[in-house]
């Protein structure tokens, strides 16, 4: 179930038999020269929302924008501050535990917006210790990237054997495109697999990565391949945040 | 086109023509028995959306989450705080001015956004009018409620004639059908037309309106309705739209 | 019955039949050639007074700076940020709640405030939803601003049929000259009636309205009309600030 | 002149001869039996006013509500937090000095002020010291309590050889009655003085100094001998300002 | 017992008997010539771990960065902002009381940190008066600065009549060298006592002051005078910490 | 050379020759019955200073205090929420920047730091990239784990192949065991070697871990083993510091 096209009753229901929600969380950046801006994002969003077809899971809002400062040498990229963002996720946090949420499960799509998740959780979990509050609090939180979930990096690696890559990967952008077909784009890559290197801030980046990518060649991108990666993780999803809720 | 579904090259390409972008921004609370949580963000993404298939306009990433405290009595809503809001605002602002745009059109889908959409637009303003910085700074900000594009509201009244209500509209319940119509639901009115009142806090909301609606009556709400709207709103956004770029 | 002149005794002795106070909120800002700096504080801090002259009504301090960033081309103008005013609300809201008020009335006197206002109320409701602390909290805050007080635009606008105006209106010079006589300034408007427009930043402020002034033709105003407008506008007050109380 | 009662026009000339301007700032705390709530705000206006009757002194509005979480346990009282005082200073400070302001003399009336706004001068030239902005700012900012003008805390004790005070002195009562004489009020005190002691939190201070006072007897307070301290006050302030504008 | 080098057993055991710490507060600043830019920390640290040797008080860890920005003119300052320190305060403190500590003595080493600490003090009272839990609550905080302990300044100003100083001592530089005499050094102090005057921000402080000292010439500080002073500043510190302890 | 020994002058002559700074940072949390409190931050500034008596290296002071919430469970441990972290981490990076410092290595002793940190460097850059200030900043900001140095690990599980555990580690205790001598503990581990599990907050790590420790057993922790460790992780810093600077 999507929580955006549930009613609060169907929602109310549901915390009857669950206290787990998944949350897609994303980025808003560049993604080399035929990768959607959206990508971190959608990428975590298709796979929750296929997962959520086939088992009881309830899906919540995508957190779309996230920590991209090094991408905005490139236009479209949006960031939030890792402080705002911190804040923003005590915020959805706290309204999902009045409703009585204790395992919020964060299918994230952006290497980049790791360690803040983490910062929040221990922001989070320290207003929790600082209040002291007995008895002891239920919540817990987990972090995910979707490209950890068991067995999928393997697929990705088997499917693309060369110019997988680190930034705008073949695989990311084949999920976006089985996601979106309309969006596919046909570029040409020059060179065919972009440049390996170190990330730190904007300027850096765009010097040393002039298209975007980061050791990919996504031209190979199809949607037959992401379909195929989007089946899997979602079936790993399902069995994870299974697992998770049992907790 | 959609900034999400864009690579970074073709939006770089459309800042040669137009410094101008729409956001959607929206909120996650209940709508009542048979609205969808999402209502307010699906809104104005339908709508900006449909306008930018017929028009050469930049449909940002919507900002889903807003100002719903006073919805948090009904499970599913999520809120930030204003001042986290605040914060988020101003940081989608700065990275956009710096690729480049000056003139942000934030498209509404909930009122209870209007009082912190105003308030980050001052907080942006102050940083700049602090900083002092010749010459004269080309930012525009614009906020505009989706229900207040030119004739929308005369026709969402004149569909509606009666219980067309405050919260949960009938029209905007027809708008998110016609958006995703496999998210309907059937659910009887209970009153037929909700009670009207006053807005405060969650506690006094749930006591005031026991099932979420205020003055509406939803069941009325129809896919071709939402189409109806959905056309006439997306063109008056154009036209709006282009004036606003062009100022 | 003025806080500021009143005695913690006198306080506690109040908070025994009512719990509602009047707290008048202004801005620091330019209006027009003769028109006062502290204008939108003065305004409802001289119909506040007077109220509480011929009523059992407490009014608090005057928060006399708020969100005034759009005047800040014109001397002698201060704002705060807007998330400052939120945090400045918050700690006043709470300390009043401390001693047991549960109605607070904000009697505004700058349109630029109302945003703020109501977003620092959004986020004094919101850490009340998120504390989630039984029973029912009683607290209500309520925004009016001394211009919407029943039947005061009315008089003000039979009172100044012509170039009673946006900014630096007619209405709210006579109120000041009322309250304070020798800060009367006589200066002859160029153009008689100023220019009408919109409000975004400090730059284009100045470019679109040299000298200050929206729509108006301030040199109207005198003591005599102010005296009429507070005399109609406190008693206005009196009357709803007694069923807000009662609430 | 006081800004508050000027118009922008007056400001900008009398910035072409001065760049200096005195803010008067206080608390709205318990002041005993007999002593007003605005009492820390009142006596650094009522001297900052009557200075500026008489020397070319720009006396901006009353920064009123202060650092008096102490006093929380009596009715009235209204405290910010050290963190919302240090932001509002800070954008007080930021206004001015976009108008050109250069000396900015903050006249004391509360002890419990002293801190955090010293706190807050730290905080804004830290502000100038990480921007490292050549060439090198002007700005200077400077504290005075009103009691710790030349001569004044001399003038007191002798006006109060007995009973003076540490809090809700005989003298600031005495400038309050000077400044309003309407707000005189007839208490016996019980004891005669009040106990000393140590101030911490509001919930020792309640027990420590059960009627408020610490060390006073402010029933000595009289119009006459306010109106000494004032005119003697004032004068000491002209001097000062005047040495410190030409710093 | 120092705390960084204990285990949590044996701070529970200490908790036992005793709920109160002492925190060693200073700076990283610049000291002149042949002062050491941790001098400020060092001082507390060292007076603290020798009253430690002979007493039974538990000493936490420094808190050695501290408000410096008037210092950043000179290489190797580093600064917080108050704001940044007050939060910092706030964390120790409210990590402290949740394992029973109910009286924490800051001993603090700079001048300069003096308003920020005490701004901080408040801010904490300030959560706890507004949060207003029954009962009373027990926290203490305490600030002193070690010079000022018993007998201390009068010690300093015996064994160094001229040029003590203000800044870059030549007390705190002994105590400094009695602590780490591998980092004496020798330097020729031109003029051999430094100039006095006021202390705004970076800009002004270094143009007023070349090498950084003010009035003092402290090539005269040596170990075994920094000794003495240790040994007399320990027993003051036991002896007060001792009686605040039982408060 | 350590920056907490040295005066300005020296740094200021060392800033001629190189811009690269390393800033050991820590925590100060329990590390099971025999471990220090403050051993997350002992072992980097141990291992740094090291390095900094074979090398020409710059230590900064030790950032001593860092992301502990999860063992608040346990007596002495003192956390920073993250977000005051990012801020103080912050303040520091502004402080060294204005020196001149561009390249800060940060030696971290605390897996839960690393979030933080990372969230830290990404608001640094942040601000930088949204500054969008021409020419191209040359901040690096680098984060090591001293376990991580080239061949740390390694030599660890080398000397200790069976209980070197995840928290309170073997090695980490001998590296504090061999830097403080007399602050080794005897204590018996019950059982020999702690359980493995899953970190989250306060309340669970001690029901999961009753003694804090996290599959180790220290007791077989020595000065020699300590020793060993440091002479090694501080040749491996001194050549990684070298590339870094040369960067």
């Amino acid at each position: 179930m999507q929580l955006m096209k549930a009613s609060w009753i169907e929602v109310e229901k549901y915390l009857q038999t669950s206290k787990a929600i998944v949350i897609p969380i994303g980025s808003v950046e560049q993604h080399g020269p035929n990768g959607l801006l959206g990508t971190d994002a959608l990428c975590p969003e298709i796979i929750a929302h296929r997962a959520a077809e086939q088992a009881d899971i309830l899906v919540g809002p995508t957190f779309n924008v996230g920590c991209a400062q090094h991408h905005l040498g490139f236009a479209g990229t949006i960031t939030l501050r890792p402080s705002t963002m911190i804040a923003a996720i005590q915020d959805w946090t706290t309204s999902l535990r009045r409703h009585g949420f204790e395992r919020i499960y964060w299918l994230n799509g952006h290497g980049g917006n790791i360690p803040t998740i983490n910062a929040a959780f221990s922001e989070v979990y320290a207003e929790l210790s600082f209040a002291n509050t007995p008895p002891v609090p239920g919540l817990q939180l987990k972090l995910q990237n979707w490209w950890q979930l068991a067995g999928v990096s393997e697929l990705c690696n088997e499917i693309y054997p060369v110019g997988h890559g680190m930034h705008a990967t073949a695989s990311e952008v084949a999920v976006t495109y089985a996601g979106c077909p309309d969006a596919q784009k046909q570029v040409e890559m020059m060179p065919k697999i972009a440049p390996l290197g170190e990330i730190s801030h904007a300027y850096a980046y765009r010097q040393s990565f002039p298209d975007g990518r980061i050791g990919s060649d996504p031209s190979q991108a199809c949607v037959e391949d992401g379909q195929r990666i989007i089946e899997f993780a979602a079936k790993a999803l399902i069995e994870e945040f299974s697992s998770f809720s049992a907790r």
